[in-house]
């Protein structure tokens, strides 16, 4: 099975565009729009949090937006068989779409700089929508949401992506958004509202390996990107030279895909679902055992470990609302992904891990080498496989960049994204619930839906 | 995106042939296994079974099998906005095989006689091997499961067919299976142990549209073969005259799919799971509330609607055990799904509908035109929309038959499966969550898993 992709030659042209009129220095525009706007977080008891209660569980009294409740998990993958932890509960689909539109033939995105609480570096390019159906339906009384319209049933112009992805599996229940890029024609005019630019994707790239410059609905869209099989002929303009590991990531994310590829890798994914078990079960927030505590302040682990639920008062002139109050998951520091990589038979190939999570839809999902939260491992011995590569040579890293997880519900919630490039002559011991992978196929995966979690889906967007 | 199909030129020609010397009866096949083995089925109070126990949970003390938990429900689907029902918790998959070999170049499947309990009809063809990892890793101590090794990993040949699918949403919470259909080579001797056989497609398809001659588990099985695409020559056999509306479906299996149909089919879905919501938690068996009765009989509704959780003890002799005692789910009588199909531009389509179920891994998947439960409902006032067509003048129905469901966890659980063509010029009125598909579509989102339901896919096996 490979699936059907639209405007893969319009994303690589674009992906090979780094200058473009409408948005002369995209650095300076996200600077100027953090300048012109002020933001006052602050991190407040949970108890003080207007119109939450902290109960069985922690929820609006109107049951609004999403609750905090207990899980209890019996799993037989990894080192720890039993667990209880807190998780977001929120089971409406959120829409994450970016509008596309042709500039002169060539493909533009049009991003926002927007302000998320709890980033540490604050405004970010975020994708043209993201928006909650509480969002959308108004609970919270704000503003409506721009562009939405162009990404609803009935006024969507040309799709170039839509599939529902999974987001982080062990902070979320079930979650899931709808990832969505829509290209709207060349000749509509298409209003751009303050906070608004057209970026070209090798304008996003470039933020994208410098760090903290998009943010992570933004990315998990992108990486809904498919570049096409390879044809022979690449659309590589005159002049053009991209430096080695670029050109060694396109010929990846475009080799052919042999026939039966993508039946034997499920076919794989299956054996592995077969493999491990999971069951997950909501509780109270006091069945959770002594080990988490509960209280006017947060909540939080005992030792310290996991993550915490905490509250945040925000005052911001550039978001829906002006001042609010919300519960927010502050994770422990440290967490880290990474993606090993490999030149094997001539093609870039990236180690993939099938890993169960609390909270995905069908438990398991395809991640990234090494996703590593110390906050989860009460040391060394019981530290994920791999993670020696996480002290790779330097010669060896082809990507070290932070990035943020979703500012809105997420407290400095920091992730090191590192790609390694091993030697072709290095062996990498890994166990049977991992698989390499081009690009490609990484991606035909994406598109068919809950393969492959957020996190891999982050790093696959540094990728492009 | 249209997946990649095995087979599909060998499964359609062997659908035409409908006589075999490897089987010449096979009505007279599935009697004489009948005879052959004696069965003793019985009712039991739940408190006689030996080992379970009826607690928050109804569990056997050593955690195996299955349990029966409480689920509360709160959707915006249909008529009825919260309920609460115990569920069937089950969280491995099973292995649901069937074999295949070519015999004088037409390919054979290799089906099973197979008793089950809860059956009104005890034997019925099954597949090759049906087997929960409790079986295949022997937890009840019985016999090893034949012909599991050609299903497993690393001994497998060739993969025709291998999804993960979903069981019944509303007695399952999340389980699905692994649906497989592997080929052997021509050359290699199968060992053809008593109580199977080997059938053409042409064979099974007439035991299905007799009804109760193939069990639910095989029925799920054939709904993943996929006859491919029509390239202008089909491959009739000489002097092979087909009935009308088995070309019709063929037709319709075969019909080209337009350029980006398959996308246009999933946003689609993805429009309506953003419509309906479903929140489902796990409970007690005592926080069911006071119209649930759980007792050393039975756990059972105080006015005997949606369905009995009962105790059955089973003597057989064909089975991996001889005696054992179980708890099985016993619908209230009634159960229907139908299909409505019509010409629409020279092609038959059928109208699929999107729904919201309790158990489903993803909330919601496509189901038959009509899925009706008389036990769920008050009363007419809230019946599912299009019932009417359940009395639809005898001229257009093209299919009636009853067929069981799964007779291993399922008690007296018969539904019928109706098939109606409705005229070309006649108009249906329908909701917006339903949709017209040909086959093909239909089975291209079989392929991609977890966007078909059960119920559907039954129905769709019977229009193979």
């Amino acid at each position: 099975m490979q699936p059907e992709v639209n405007g893969a030659d319009d994303f690589l042209a674009s992906a090979l565009v780094h200058k473009t009129a409408l948005t002369p220095d995209a650095d300076a525009f996200l600077k100027e729009r953090e300048q012109s706007a002020s933001y006052d977080v602050e991190r407040v008891p949970l108890a003080s949090l207007p119109n939450w209660h902290l109960g069985e569980r922690l929820a609006r009294a109107d049951g609004k937006f999403f609750t905090v409740e207990g899980l209890s998990l019996t799993t037989d993958f990894g080192p720890v068989p039993q667990w209880t932890q807190p998780i977001i509960v929120q089971s409406e689909i959120g829409i994450l779409g970016i509008l596309a539109k042709r500039f002169d033939g060539v493909l533009h995105f049009l991003m926002q700089a927007k302000m998320e609480p709890g980033n540490t570096t604050f405004v970010q390019y975020a994708a043209t929508v993201q928006a909650t159906q509480s969002n959308y339906k108004r609970v919270h009384g704000g503003r409506a949401t721009p562009y939405l319209e162009y990404f609803l049933e009935g006024t969507r112009a040309r799709i170039l992506f839509d599939q529902l992805l999974s987001e982080h599996g062990f902070w979320y229940l079930f979650k899931r958004n709808r990832n969505m890029i829509v290209e709207v024609p060349e000749d509509e005019d298409v209003p751009v509202h303050e906070d608004f630019t057209w970026l070209t994707l090798g304008q996003i790239r470039r933020q994208l390996t410098q760090g903290n410059g998009v943010n992570m609905n933004a990315r998990t869209v992108l990486s809904g990107i498919s570049y096409g099989t390879a044809t022979g002929e690449d659309p590589l303009p005159a002049g053009e030279a991209l430096d080695p590991f670029h050109a060694q990531l396109l010929a990846s994310h475009r080799t052919p895909r042999p026939a039966g590829e993508m039946n034997r890798a499920l076919t794989w994914l299956f054996d592995q679902k077969a493999t491990y078990t999971l069951d997950a079960k909501r509780t109270s927030l006091h069945a959770m055992g002594e080990q988490w505590i509960c209280d006017d302040d947060s909540i939080r682990h005992r030792d310290g470990r996991i993550f915490e639920i905490i509250g945040m008062s925000v005052q911001a002139t550039s978001r829906e609302v002006g001042t609010w109050f919300q519960p927010m998951l502050q994770p422990t520091p440290g967490n880290t992904v990474a993606l090993i990589c490999q030149r094997r038979d001539g093609i870039l190939k990236f180690l993939i891990q099938a890993q169960i999570q609390p909270g995905l839809t069908d438990r398991l999902e395809l991640a990234p080498t090494v996703q590593f939260s110390p906050g989860y491992h009460r040391g060394p011995n019981d530290f994920p496989p791999l993670t020696q590569y996480l002290d790779a040579p330097a010669e060896w890293v082809r990507l070290d960049a932070i990035q943020s997880e979703d500012g809105g519900r997420f407290a400095a919630a920091d992730t090191r994204h590192l790609v390694v490039e091993v030697p072709e002559d290095h062996q990498v011991e890994a166990p049977e619930n991992y698989r390499w992978m081009s690009l490609g196929l990484l991606g035909d995966l994406i598109h068919v839906g809950y393969h492959v979690n957020v996190e891999a889906r982050s790093l696959a967007a540094c990728l492009l």
